[in-house]
């Protein structure tokens, strides 16, 4: 693989994803200038992972803004695959979602699809898998969501509320088609085979139009999706795609839950974050402080930096002048990797008190 | 196709079936005098299906028999692919598991794989499926089943009930071992792909061993869940092969839905009965009156004594008489003929006045 080639499928991102390219491989759309403004005329504001790109591209997003103009309801849908505990990557699309909820208020499902997870892995049991399942739980409440508009689905739980749909959607769909999607081959599991019409089940859960923000690389399931549903006299679902968050070894890989010291959990202490962040938070800084001063150091390479654009500071201004401190070198690797540090660890400072209420009121969200 | 040929798979049965050939092609085993000795010293006596060979093969009996003599439990599973209206045909395993449940105190589990007749044939609505499903459980019901001991399972409404084991079990089969078994390709759909695991799941539904009465055509199902059983730490299920009960219109094919002529339903009225013997049942008889008094007719093509043979007449000597007197010219087709109009209509008096009992009690079979 040389430098510039990347791979990105629901099951293995790598390399230094070109997001551009994307884009044109998989035949979607940019989020325009032109869509912020109208997203800002109805909602007042733009999200901050809207306005950076952080969300960069979408399907048919604007057929979701006609509808809401039209006076007429849409339904939000986004969901987790528990191969893991939660890191921070996990909670972007949550955080997205939860934005699109308050904004138009909105229906969320939020689908884990811990029958994947078993599949895909040959070393997991189920057992594990809903453990996992139960802690990605746990964060994705912990954002505030709240039980009368949003309904968790765990797969082999509430496999009764999506099998007619899913049956609907696998007649529709032949071994050819997923092959092409996912480059499956003879040694692929039959539950991987089928699994894609499960994922495309709750997008026809309500008889309304989807929204469904996602990371990019979970698109090819809904490419399969848009091309059912109009043979099943459904409408196509529409989709917000995010980036991915990167390790913390760099920007050329995604974080990754097999590797532990790759990524900050939800659940990690402060000083864990803090060792994580000075250990191994990959540095666009120069190799000394005299070095730095005179040339500055790198933030579009800078784990600190970018953790810090796509998530923990929200504050335009407040991120400007970091950005710009840093490139002048005015501001260290040191001192980034300190405010990095600060608002990771205020941020999970809250989100941990609201993972303790979040245990309790588990149950209320569950499909039934 | 030479006059030889035939094919039986779960989706097509065509052709004169030899089913000595079926043993070696499925490698199952003959149901042996000795197997025969061995259930009529536990049971008392022996059905006449499996006295005269209707049912012929099996896997694993033996198995079965060890765990009852050591005082062990197992249960029975049986199903249906509700793809049209109830035939006499189709009752000819659910008799026997009927026999079996009686003789050995076991739990019986029916199975009504609606999704598969759905991934099946393109034409066909879930609405369609669901029709014909209420239609086949009412006549399951009508040959005594008692709601204590016998459950049903309706795919998509009982599948919350299966999906965990179904994904157990899809892990450990893949495309290879599906295209090999099923000859299924690339227009296939991912469905039916998915399927079989979830035939296999109720044959892991209680912890004991399985003993499954079925038509041959089925085998290969669960020649699949015979290899993936000790991969998941389960027993592999046990199984006894029936022959396919032939059409109206002669040996060489199995009674089929599609061809509403070719077969006697469970809801035919006495003149329709008579009017479907008379008029299509194939005759091993001569062309001519004299013709037969002198060469006799041939019961074994002879579809009016097959019927007899295989359901409707279980007294031996009654049989061997009508054979003979066939045979010999003694009886003539229009006689013979009348005596399986009678004894059809017989039963379908009992079992059409059972099937409105049935009605009443159905929810409570349902497994929950």
């Amino acid at each position: 693989m040389s430098r510039e080639d990347f791979t990105v499928t629901p099951w293995h991102v790598e390399g230094n994803i070109d997001y551009n390219k994307l884009i044109e491989q998989f035949g979607t759309e940019r989020i325009s200038e032109q869509i912020l403004d109208r997203l800002e005329k109805i909602t007042g504001d733009i999200h901050f992972m809207l306005k950076r790109g952080i969300f960069f591209s979408h399907r048919d997003l604007n057929k979701i803004l006609d509808t809401h103009e039209q006076n007429n309801e849409f339904f939000v849908y986004t969901g987790r695959g528990p191969s893991g505990n939660t890191h921070i990557g996990h909670l972007i699309p949550w955080v997205l979602t939860k934005w699109i909820q308050d904004k138009f208020h909105t229906n969320v499902y939020f689908q884990l699809s811990d029958d994947e997870k078993f599949f895909a892995n040959k070393d997991i049991t189920l057992d594990m898998v809903s453990r996992f399942t139960y802690e990605n739980i746990i964060d994705f409440i912990a954002l505030g969501f709240k039980p009368h508009n949003t309904k968790i689905i765990i797969n082999t739980k509430n496999i009764g509320n999506l099998y007619p749909t899913t049956c609907q959607i696998a007649k529709k769909i032949n071994l050819s088609n997923i092959k092409a999607v996912f480059g499956f081959t003879n040694d692929t599991n039959i539950g991987m085979i089928f699994y894609t019409a499960l994922q495309s089940a709750p997008c026809f859960i309500e008889n309304k139009p989807v929204l469904i923000p996602l990371g990019i690389d979970q698109d090819p399931h809904f490419r399969i999706t848009r091309d059912v549903a109009p043979k099943i006299g459904k409408i196509k679902p529409a989709i917000i795609h995010g980036m991915m968050m990167p390790s913390l070894m760099g920007v050329n890989n995604k974080m990754s839950t097999s590797k532990k010291n790759s990524v900050i959990y939800t659940t990690d202490s402060p000083s864990t974050v803090k060792n994580k962040i000075n250990k191994y938070a990959f540095s666009g800084g120069q190799s000394d402080i005299k070095l730095h001063r005179k040339k500055g150091g790198d933030p579009k390479i800078d784990i600190s930096y970018q953790y810090l654009r796509m998530f923990f500071e929200p504050n335009d201004s407040k991120l400007k002048r970091i950005h710009d401190d840093y490139t002048s070198g005015r501001l260290l690797t040191g001192e980034l990797k300190s405010i990095a540090i600060e608002k990771i660890n205020n941020f999970l400072e809250i989100h941990q008190q609201r993972r303790k209420e979040a245990v309790k009121y588990m149950k209320e969200y569950i499909l039934q």
